[in-house]
């Protein structure tokens, strides 16, 4: 096996970490933490995200193990996302970041007035 | 003040959430974790970043208030950027981000495999 670095292109840890940082992917595994959620839920839960890439998101999900995807064969049929094991050792990262940009909000927002105000003056 | 939620696309922690999820500025703030970095030495550290990227991401990082750039007037001016105090704060996260991905990157790829084993089955 190779060494593992992430600051190597090729490294595929490089693609694991572009998975576990997207905002999508984030909030999809946070509001699967409360239990197992249909499509339609999970789409009015998340404001702003198309349909194209939810659906997108949640096979990007399923292909890297994080979500299981099941259909209960009723009519018409019913489908259901839940965290695995894998999506759920996760949890503690995605609260940790969800925690941080809610603790830091008024933080960014400062420094952003205060950046473009120097901006403005030294143009 | 309106309350905060991530869930809502006009919320702002959802761009801060985009921020600290983005794997260059991930790379980056571990980068700065060693102490201050100047731009060529951070474009040889990260393997595949474009010079537009680096340049961008670290405007993104400044404006955000977590990296500071430090212009040394020599000849020619020697530019640093270093962590802040807020940037800082996220290297917790960051290297909780780094461990997740180096420590589960076989769960992921073998999970890859047997989707796509699967998705092959049933074509």
């Amino acid at each position: 096996m190779t060494a593992i670095d992430l600051y190597d292109r090729n490294c595929p840890s490089r693609q694991v970490l572009d998975r576990i940082g997207d905002t999508w992917s984030v909030l999809i595994i946070a509001t699967l933490a409360d239990g197992p959620r249909r499509y339609s839920q999970l789409a009015a839960r998340i404001d702003g995200i198309s349909p194209k890439m939810l659906t997108q998101t949640l096979r990007g999900l399923e292909r890297d193990g994080m979500i299981s995807r099941t259909v209960f064969p009723e009519v018409p049929p019913r489908v259901e996302y839940d965290l695995t094991g894998l999506g759920r050792s996760l949890l503690g990262l995605v609260s940790g970041m969800s925690a941080w940009a809610e603790e830091h909000i008024d933080d960014v927002v400062g420094a952003r007035v205060a950046y473009d105000t120097r901006a403005q003056a030294s143009a």
